[in-house]
């Protein structure tokens, strides 16, 4: 049975010390007025691997033993954990092996290997991808540092919105995109062990990746799911923890479409001058199907990254 | 003779309090490893126009009375001097009328209009641009805002290495952008009244529009220039009364290519997720021609604005 209790999150907080950034909170004018609301943004695209990855894998790897840690890492992925897993051998001069689908694109490969880690293509399919790294964990003896369905993950991805719950006061929303889960339920348990009473978390998912928001109104996790969203970090099913911690806190999940996603990194580029990726514009998207819901409230929302191509904006 | 005061610059702040964004003042790890040091980045992209020139222009208009600002204000500018002016007549209920040479970015020229000022076309020179405003002026007995030449226009921009100096303690070296020099020269006066003994100013030009580095060298103001640079907003020559205090204020100024410019541009995507415009791009592009002389050292730069093509960064 899952329990992570306000001292593991803090407790993260202090590993992290000196390998996540504690990020800017921004407010802009513009997102205020058109939401006639107060806004709080959780600037994780300004994490060195620009995204907010590097938490849930940093804590994870403190998290291990010398000696495990000398071993080195071992993860697949063809996204942000891939870059985070990578950084953090990198900063603990240790070895990483990556396993990426041979889709995955080019610039996150290079970024990925600028941390000087091991890229290994595979097949893009998931057992494809889960066989290679348990090849690669048997041949080094490595630790597999998981994406999402791990309480050391989630307590990492907890300390973003623990972070703003520090800074900003009497936060009535915090929203949190949802794809494997560790971010949304870090930020539920975050809310509640440090937010208000009656602080709402909102988990996001784009329409064609809602798997989190039927499986709670099923009450039971949806396991499969096939979309393209745009929204490229978004794409998996809510991992099997963090289902259970969305479930228990009661978190609403609402949606956006794909154009909405697009108009919103839009309208961060040309009125905010941030480059945030379509898995983190979803947030806005959503909010903007309900525009009046958010008036006078003060709302904290994390901008999850900023790794998005430069086609995508034109 | 020019006399701007300490008390000027901290009553501009109390004028610009509710006009212009009291921006966010970031640090990043890329940056602080690239250049060995410590760098605060003054984020002027986030004003409501995506760039300083709010508090010149905010500042100047809250120095008329009411009735001049009743009449309305005129400008000519292809640029964020325009948005900044439409944006101010906006804020106070006002008119603003201004004149914008017709081969001004359509982007610049909507961004305008957006905050309600009426756009006159005019040949692109700057005779023709001159006689419109005159003639505007005139016809509607309303005020003309300069962009850089007048003290009430440096006050406001001074306020925008006041702020970074209130909240950022011990800074060895300032440095901004040399167009016209009213942001330049009002941060030469905020560190002569603001920062610690020493603390050194840098100005920045494109190597094509250096005018500022010839005239400071030969003690002249260089009238006349031309010149194409990627950093639009630079390709003004010095004003009178800015080069007035650089030249009394004994400012350095360096150089940077059109090349590095657009390269530290991409780098800003990139890295720090950040969309800032060529002209901003120019400070770090020459920083980076002597990457060793920043080591060690505590650095406050201003990112003047975001207003950029996306075109530009393919």
């Amino acid at each position: 049975m899952l329990s992570i209790t306000a001292t593991d999150i803090l407790e993260a907080q202090k590993r992290l010390n000196g390998v996540a950034t504690r990020t800017a909170i921004l407010s802009n004018t513009f997102l205020n007025d058109h939401f006639h609301s107060e806004i709080f943004l959780k600037c994780e695209l300004f994490q060195p691997i620009g995204a907010f990855k590097i938490r849930g894998a940093g804590n994870f790897a403190w998290r291990l033993s010398d000696e495990e840690r000398q071993r080195g890492f071992v993860t697949h992925s063809s996204g942000n954990h891939a870059q985070a897993v990578a950084y953090m051998a990198h900063k603990m001069n240790t070895k990483a092996w990556i396993v990426m689908p041979s889709n995955a694109s080019r610039t996150k490969v290079l970024a990925t290997k600028r941390w000087g880690a091991v890229v290994i293509d595979c097949e893009p399919t998931i057992a494809a991808r889960e066989a290679g790294a348990e090849q690669l964990r048997k041949e080094h003896d490595a630790t597999i540092i998981p994406p999402f369905d791990h309480e050391w993950i989630m307590e990492g991805q907890a300390t973003a919105s623990l972070e703003l719950l520090q800074e900003v006061d009497d936060v009535d929303v915090l929203l949190a995109p949802l794809g494997g889960g560790g971010l949304l339920s870090g930020t539920a348990l975050s809310a509640r062990y440090f937010g208000k009473v009656g602080l709402n978390v909102v988990g996001v998912e784009p329409e064609t990746a809602a798997d989190g928001k039927m499986g709670l109104a099923k009450g039971k996790r949806v396991e499969s799911l096939s979309t393209n969203t745009v929204a490229d970090g978004l794409r998996t099913t809510v991992g099997r923890l963090p289902f259970e911690v969305l479930k228990t806190e009661k978190v609403e999940v609402i949606t956006a479409s794909d154009e909405a996603i697009m108009r919103w990194q839009r309208r961060f580029w040309n009125e905010l001058k941030l480059i945030m990726e379509p898995s983190s514009a979803v947030v806005f998207a959503a909010m903007d199907d309900e525009p009046m819901r958010w008036a006078g409230q003060r709302i904290g929302a994390i901008i999850t990254g900023g790794n998005a191509e430069i086609s995508a904006l034109r």
